[in-house]
């Protein structure tokens, strides 16, 4: 099934206890896109300014990625600026210049209409709702938020939530959006709001999926060296529903191993600096590190331990 | 296998976002051998005061639990005052009175002195070696420490692990004792002083356990309703060790059922202000919460998702 993507495209300039990088490529739909790229088909909804270089559009290419999509205009693109403390659980935002990432309209190319499966990464509700307009009745649409839209468009927000199945989303913003403090009552006030499924990313903790018949607890891989947290989130989520528009079957069995296919790709994606982690992985090393986490979560039934 | 535990039998005043108790019973002795006393025969060593009162010693001897090595001393028992946000992730002490519990120096009874596993809870390491050198060659010890040690008795610390198998410890405090950030160099380090096995507790998130050949990831058991989450640390352990008394041996696959029966007991006592949840539950809902582990962090092998 194609997967279509529609986010940001930008240059970060990144400081972690461990280094330093300036002007490196991210953005939302650069992570998810070549995250989900090792599973599927991706068609790639964005925009760059005239500086994006075309090393960096082959990169994409050279993924399989469609760049139809990838609107090129006047102006600069999005830069981030952040930094992350030892926790390297948040970021410290110190600049962001919109560029043109402030204008942008998501138009839909004509040959990507069809796409079956759709993720809308963070950026403005009603922009996300115009995407939902233009596609037709994908069988699967996800989306990630923020606390900035949480509370300065949340009608908006809630409007969008309406038409979406999974949303995945960080557990402070889970915790804002239903203004409700326990985790398992919040995603039961998020589910109410639209989404079957709800994904709790916790960062170094893992992630949660909530649905109405089960709750599903996957662990972070637990690294020796984690060097750039930047990126985690939409490499989740492009591990994800890449591998759910792979499988072509949404059964809770295949959704469980979707969350530990997007914890894969966090995991890799965090080992460096961008995106080079995930340039160039080989499938062995993806199914490795997904049977080091069955290793990682597997124990035995409790047997008959009461009547010995 | 009998198993020894050696800490405080104390009275909490807790504040929690959800209520208030004045002067309940706890403390970490209380909690572990409550929690352990459904899996294995416990042999408590703690100090009481005068104002102690005799329905509190019956409810632990009803728990099977040996109370012959509970002293009773002239002044008054431990006392303890906390509240808790609504993140409830850590107690914010507000007053401790260590009463009789200052000038405690553990006596192991005779009968006791061979007892198989030992729990040495949060008490000062000087104390922690000294009851070491009064049992009989333990088949495994374990135990626990806090911030106040590792930075006030470091020297005395290290030299009590050189003898401990397990540590069991809050993340924060695996840092701090390694004086390493990422939580895995940190269980290397902590090793390398002497536990073979370090259990990491990280409250809402669950424990991770690390030893030469693997690292285990744990979720804690996600609920609607955490009441209070004092003696948490303390029953998981009781869990624990409890599951590995009663099954006598510590292989792999054993010490992981081991934590998940500590994350089930830890789940349980949470859902009320002190003892309460765990006064009196049966072995089939012990079982069950177990069987509920197995579901929440239950998925399918990867299989051949690559060559299709």
């Amino acid at each position: 099934m194609s997967l279509l993507v529609v986010g940001s495209v930008a240059f970060d300039s990144v400081k972690t206890p461990f280094g330093e990088r300036e002007e490196i490529l991210g953005g939302s739909a650069t992570y998810f896109s070549t995250a989900a790229s090792y599973f599927t088909d991706v068609n790639l909804v964005a925009v760059v300014g005239e500086d994006f270089p075309e090393h960096d559009i082959n990169f994409l290419k050279s993924r399989g990625i469609n760049v139809e999509g990838l609107e090129r205009q006047s102006g600069k693109t999005f830069r981030w600026k952040g930094e992350y403390g030892f926790q390297l659980n948040e970021a410290n935002t110190l600049e962001t210049h919109l560029n043109v990432f402030e204008t942008f309209r998501p138009t839909i190319p004509q040959s990507y209409s069809n796409s079956e499966v759709v993720f809308l990464a963070n950026i403005d509700p009603e922009l996300q709702s115009e995407v939902l307009r233009q596609v037709n009745s994908p069988k699967i649409i996800a989306c990630d938020t923020m606390n900035f839209w949480i509370s300065g468009k949340r009608e908006s927000l809630l409007n969008t939530l309406k038409s979406v199945d999974v949303l995945i989303i960080n557990d402070g913003e889970a915790r804002q959006l239903a203004m409700e403090a326990n985790l398992v009552k919040a995603a039961g006030v998020i589910r109410s709001y639209g989404p079957k499924h709800v994904i709790v990313k916790r960062g170094e903790y893992g992630a949660l999926m909530f649905n109405s018949k089960s709750v599903f607890a996957a662990p972070a891989y637990p690294l020796e060296n984690v060097f750039d947290p930047t990126g985690a989130g939409d490499s989740f989520a492009g591990g994800f529903l890449g591998y759910l528009a792979s499988t072509r079957n949404f059964t809770e069995a295949s959704m469980r191993q979707a969350v530990i296919f997007g914890s894969v790709m966090a995991s890799f994606v965090v080992e460096d600096f961008s995106l080079n982690r995930i340039r160039a992985l080989d499938y062995e090393e993806i199914l490795n590190r997904y049977r080091e986490f069955k290793r990682l979560t597997h124990f035995e039934d409790a047997g008959d331990i009461f009547n010995r």
